[in-house]
């Protein structure tokens, strides 16, 4: 983008190598191991239950990441916009749903572009749908990029048809159309009307399901998902359509349940991979939850203490989304992470907690280990993703798809 | 930074000209009259005191809009952390302050090499202090640099020394040094001890201020911090210290009062360009305050809407900080911003107070204006601040500093 090459970076890669204690702050650090650890559990599990991993890389944003994802099994990725699925095409990986709807003539013309280039990747492009006029607009866009190659290869299709998912409203109320017979009239007058689009499966994620926190909350939501699925799949038999070959939702809150429902064929966990304060607050049961722990940290430094009882660390909430709530400090007893503002965190110290290592007189310059309160818009304040390793920086990766909005 | 060079570019540059219903969303965008306005209101109001104006770039991080505050008169700018004043200087910005304490050895470095590039380009940089163990480790960075350039030149103190301004606790216990005698002492040890640093001025600012509702409740605060530095400034002379040159503080709530003081040298005031929800939700006094206008918005799109009463737009998490508080939409009568989710946002609709021009089947792609809720931490989530002037795109400025944490 614009003049970046005018400034100094601010990658730490230089600090392959180095111990931890080393890094710059804030910065943001994964921890490799724990990262490969929640990456298998899920993989095994899904492909244990002959299922597709589709990982949602809106958590990451992170191509050298999702590449671990897909060398472990997954079929292919998430993203939320058009410009974050371009950040992982450019890198090479042309299997991408767009788990969202796409609205706009801008939108929809790098729509199109993205849609050729996971074809010229061997891959594809999928995105969702949910209104007959957005559908419109969209078979519109690809028609006009037909027409654009010339008319002899327009009447040969030169594009392939792009597939799509029907996005049904599961009980969230945010986008999604009605399931049952009024999914099943739009999937009817798409397949009828749109010959530039086809339906291959149905979108039905539940994003509030993966914050409740007991499991009879969420397993109450996902039998509701589940109801409402059957119910549209009822209407496609009634209406002569044939069932989607894919049904595809879940999350990392609720996927124990959702793989053994018997009705998806895919999932789309995301923040498995790093865990935060949320979702560690879920009341998790280790008969259905699967055991994902926390390899994301936000490495922050002490850098003001005038009193005794409370200290300044360097990430606020330009180094932390606090929407979720505050972080948490991880093997740091007696410090609690009490306000943030925009540039600072303050610390309350209670001393009778206090690990000696933390007298108050030793904590200016002492770096410290955040939690996020929440992983994914957390992520996308930074700009690389510190790879650490018993204590040893062992690479960095590029955030590529952070900022990625449009 | 790493292989951005490798993504397609996601800046709208090649719209300026263009009305600004061409913009892809979420983006954000700044009204370029109404900034002018509030960059001149300030600037006038402070010229006519007798004072200087050091506005904040934390709001803004911006060196195109940081020109245009130093055009109209600004001494200079403050920044929060070295790498985001790294991003200043790298575009020819020689004068500022880190209005905020600089801690560990890699930060130290860069901190001794801006303060050489600052040098070069004819300006100044100060920094703030606020203990005795903070401003060894200063001096002692600063020393080092200076034998780093071998025996002759150190001889001769080849490096100037760093100006400082000691911040003092003026009631918001964050970061500074208790006011009165805990102060001068710590002057006088730094006076006395650490030849590379040049105390300069004192730091007093309240941040918490700013957001206070009342007029009564912020100019009890300028009280107060007015009595802690009048206090420094008594413990200063009775220590035989000389009085400081700069006092420095103030913010976009309170300078309207902290310029009457007749305390302050120097105002820091940042988000007065831009303006949000929480500052509008401050009771501001025409007799007192100065009337700032709210010129940054966040262009969204209605980009699902299956429900007459609830739409979703493409601007969440993500693309607002909501730390503050939610957006409010400009124009949009009976459109209420009311969740916002990673990566939408959504918008209730309520059909009685409806505008004929948004009703429930026009919304689909519509274009909406946000207000942010919070726009320091907003401005930081963006690549781009697009420039219009009555309704077209005139500029595109790159927030070179977005992300700068370090």
């Amino acid at each position: 983008m614009h003049a970046s090459a005018d400034l100094p970076t601010i990658s730490q890669r230089e600090l392959i190598g180095q111990p931890v204690e080393m890094l710059d702050t804030p910065c943001l650090v994964v921890d490799e191991e724990v990262l490969q650890a929640n990456i298998q559990a899920l993989q095994t599990f899904i492909s244990g239950l002959g299922l597709k991993l589709r990982p949602h890389a809106k958590s990451h944003k992170c191509p050298d990441l999702a590449k671990h994802q897909l060398a472990a099994g997954a079929v292919g990725i998430c993203c939320q916009k058009v410009s974050e699925a371009e950040a992982f095409a450019a890198q090479g990986i042309g299997d991408i749903l767009i788990a969202n709807e796409v609205v706009g003539s801008a939108k929809l013309q790098r729509l199109v572009r993205l849609h050729r280039r996971c074809i010229d990747l061997n891959g594809q492009l999928i995105v969702c749908v949910d209104s007959l006029e957005a559908a419109a607009r969209m078979n519109q866009a690809l028609e006009q990029a037909a027409d654009d190659q010339g008319v002899a290869k327009a009447k040969s299709i030169a594009i392939a048809p792009l597939s799509i998912y029907l996005e049904i409203n599961v009980g969230q109320n945010r986008c999604g159309i009605a399931p049952g017979r009024a999914a099943a009239d739009l999937a009817k007058a798409i397949e009828e009307q749109m010959p530039r689009l086809c339906l291959i499966g149905l979108q039905a994620y539940h994003g509030a399901a993966q914050h409740m926190r007991t499991l009879e909350q969420r397993a109450a939501v996902v039998e509701e998902v589940c109801n409402k699925v059957r119910q549209t799949l009822q209407a496609f038999e009634a209406q002569g359509l044939k069932r989607p070959e894919v049904i595809s939702g879940g999350g990392s809150g609720s996927v124990g349940l959702d793989a053994r429902t018997g009705l998806f064929t895919e999932l789309q966990a995301g923040s498995y991979v790093f865990m935060d304060v949320d979702y560690m607050r879920n009341q998790w049961d280790c008969t259905i939850d699967l055991n994902f722990s926390q390899s994301l940290f936000v490495l922050t430094t002490v850098m003001s203490q005038t009193s005794s009882d409370r200290a300044v660390v360097d990430a606020g909430l330009k180094a932390l989304s606090v929407d979720s709530g505050l972080p948490e400090l991880k093997d740091a007893p007696g410090l609690i992470y009490e306000k943030a503002n925009d540039e600072h965190g303050l610390i309350q110290c209670r001393h009778s907690e206090h690990d000696p290592a933390l007298e108050p007189e030793s904590l200016l310059g002492k770096k410290l280990w955040l939690i996020p309160g929440h992983c994914d818009p957390t992520v996308n304040l930074y700009d690389e993703l510190v790879v650490v390793r018993k204590g040893q920086v062992v690479n960095t990766w590029p955030v590529l798809a952070r900022g990625r909005l449009f």
